[in-house]
């Protein structure tokens, strides 16, 4: 049974790296996403090799089952890049070389110096009769083909060169298709949650989103663990955004009584910037002292942009040398506690903050592993220290499942926690 | 054109919640490498909603192209759990309930103190004909279904159930199905390159690996761009592991004929990995000092178990005063040539080798975007300088494309390549 208005679609990944162990294809979530907000839904997905006999048997399939297909990667200069030549093919319209879109590819290589390579001229070949969409990130443009009441879209493979494509000329191409239908969107929110399990997080969570299914507009709900944190994912049909965002604030209000202090987010975003909005909020600065995060803390908060109004130094210090030489750790406490330990942690995080002159100084300390580890102080230890102005100071010991990267995140996660719920307070 | 003893598979993932734009079919990944090993290819993927049309439409198109089909997923106890049935009608044999099955289902239940809810006796319900596939680690049997040579595979979609099935019932089926056959693997080796785009390798590697195409035993060849990076996965289908090392290596060592010093690894070692090895294989040691990375490259470096052995102490200077207090930048520096120049980088290079005390230093200095930029120094501008012993310095300008995020990425990504050359020379 399905709502009014609803159109499908199918999405084909083109690619042999895509069926090998490594790969996943991860573009269609993204398209997803975007489609869903049209009110479009997929069918279902194909991720087909570098082969032009499996993609063709594909389209044929997709042109009877969906209105829209979307066809991702393939779109490269090399010899076996095929979407083009089977696009063409399937549609029956002969390749064409356009002159605008070879003289655009070349003027790129120039920009950076280069001579543009014989075989990219391959990517001007467009099929008769299809629209060109332009490639603002990269030298493959799309295409857009429609016959016989269905619709084909051709996006490069690389994320950013289909996410931009789709968002300048896609999207708007797609709703003014659509544009004699009843407009049935799909919305969903992301609330972060840190601090619980997923487990606890469903527990407080399943009284208040099963009575959403029987609402009048239901919200479906999804809960998902990721590293250092677990996501809850709302989603709601509606005939407008408005009605949507109704919808959904009563429901992340109702959730956010339930979070208290431990809902990070509710509009998707990461704690790196959250932390960096209550900075800015309320005029502070931070600088962290890293060892066994090696920079990984300062490096998410400078993803932020604008982060450059409240991350002013930070230090990475590995050694026990230049624990005490760069933040004045007393080498007393090292030997005596051990470098990972509560007092060095709170010594790096004072230190930090008073070399640098600053609000808040994090210091984290501890064994990511895969060596390092002993019976009192295993791999995964880790002590974050937060300090504050005046005498405050926080610290946590943390026992971090996983090997090293995984270690190194959750450390980084628990101590950029730390500081959100000390500015939340 | 297959090589001898190509067997293929495809792998169709059941449920609707693998069409929403939070979920991937990750099972797939786990099923391509086991079937790799048993030198079975994956020829494509679908994913279908909980729709028992689509999923017999998926079964008899794989049907017809391939002598394996996997099937994941649709096996729980719920309305829409659809893969049983399907399958049935699918190969015309009608579900029986097994005694022994809903046997075992109700004493998992007991063994719990719960009652067997009713609808799980459904999970009992089992294709005539169809081996039963036990299930250690849930209610859920799977089944292993042979018809006019295909032979159709239907596994639970939770991995720890899946996977621990295929170990225990499905390898060795497999692996006997195929015993009249010459046992042949897929054996697959990735080159990482640096220092040149996607269609410039294309252009260099093309007429060595056209060759193999045609050789006594082929090897495929695919390029991807990465962030900053070239791929090239290399693929053969040999009888032994032995061989296929031989051939691979063969190959590997022309590519290197031609691509010098821009190959970074033949082993798929990240750039942090492989200049990691080479200052352990040294006896050298380096500093970072990071403006625009905002720690990532330290970070990086420190992703390596080991690392300690050669990351001592790093910065992140993200203000001019911090430049100048923590690392020695002359303030007129800066003022003469502004913070993202040629000559703050190298002092920050030669800043972050003295006062670590090691030998070698980087200091790397840029725009990330997406506000600072200026006529002459538009966002992506970044300065990477090495700075070695004694008087060695090396410094390059870089443009790099893209948003805040690319920006850091590549501009870490050519900053450790700069070191990993100058430690190869």
């Amino acid at each position: 049974m399905e709502a009014p208005g609803v159109t499908r679609a199918v999405i084909i990944g083109v690619g042999s790296e895509l069926l090998t162990p490594e790969r996943l294809d991860t573009n269609s979530l993204f398209l997803s996403r975007a489609l869903n907000e049209l009110g479009v839904e997929v069918r279902y997905k194909v991720v087909v090799g570098d082969d032009s006999e499996d993609l063709s048997r594909a389209l044929r399939a997709a042109m009877s089952h969906a209105p829209i297909i979307m066809v991702t990667g393939g779109l490269g200069p090399t010899d076996d890049d095929i979407t083009r030549a089977t696009i063409a093919s399937v549609f029956e319209s002969p390749l064409v070389e356009h002159a605008t879109v070879s003289a655009s590819i070349r003027s790129q290589f120039e920009s950076r110096g280069l001579r543009m390579p014989t075989i990219n001229r391959r990517q001007a070949l467009i099929p008769q009769g299809a629209v060109v969409l332009p490639n603002a990130n990269g030298t493959a443009p799309g295409m857009w083909i429609e016959q016989s009441g269905v619709v084909c879209v051709a996006l490069p493979g690389p994320p950013r060169e289909l996410e931009r494509m789709f968002d300048e000329s896609v999207r708007a191409r797609l709703v003014s298709l659509r544009s004699g239908e009843v407009g049935y969107g799909v919305y969903r929110r992301v609330l972060r949650v840190s601090g619980r399990t997923e487990s606890h997080v469903e527990e407080a969570v399943y009284p208040v989103y099963s009575r959403w299914r029987r609402a009048p507009v239901p919200i479906a709900t999804s809960i998902l663990a990721s590293l250092g944190q677990i996501e809850l994912h709302l989603s709601t049909r509606c005939r407008t955004a408005d009605e949507a965002a109704r919808v959904l604030d009563g429901a992340t209000t109702e959730l956010a009584g339930v979070l208290g202090i431990d809902l990070v987010s509710t509009d998707g975003a990461r704690l790196e910037d959250v932390v960096g909005e209550l900075l800015l909020q309320r005029g502070r600065r931070v600088a962290v002292a890293e060892s066994c995060t090696g920079g990984l803390i300062t490096s998410r908060l400078t993803d932020v942009p604008g982060s450059s109004a409240y991350v002013h130094a930070g230090w990475v210090v590995y050694s026990n040398d230049a624990k005490v030489a760069l933040l004045g750790v007393d080498p007393a406490a090292i030997t005596e506690h051990g470098a990972v330990s509560e007092a060095v942690a709170t010594q790096l995080a004072t230190g930090a903050r008073d070399r640098a002159g600053v609000d808040y100084g994090l210091g984290v300390t501890g064994i990511a592993g895969p060596d390092g580890g002993s019976a009192d102080r295993p791999v995964g230890t880790v002590y974050a220290a937060l300090a504050g102005p005046g005498q405050l100071v926080h610290v946590r010991r943390l026992s971090l499942p996983g090997e090293r990267e995984r270690v190194k995140f959750q450390a980084s996660q628990a101590a950029l926690d730390l500081l959100r719920r000390t500015l939340l307070r």
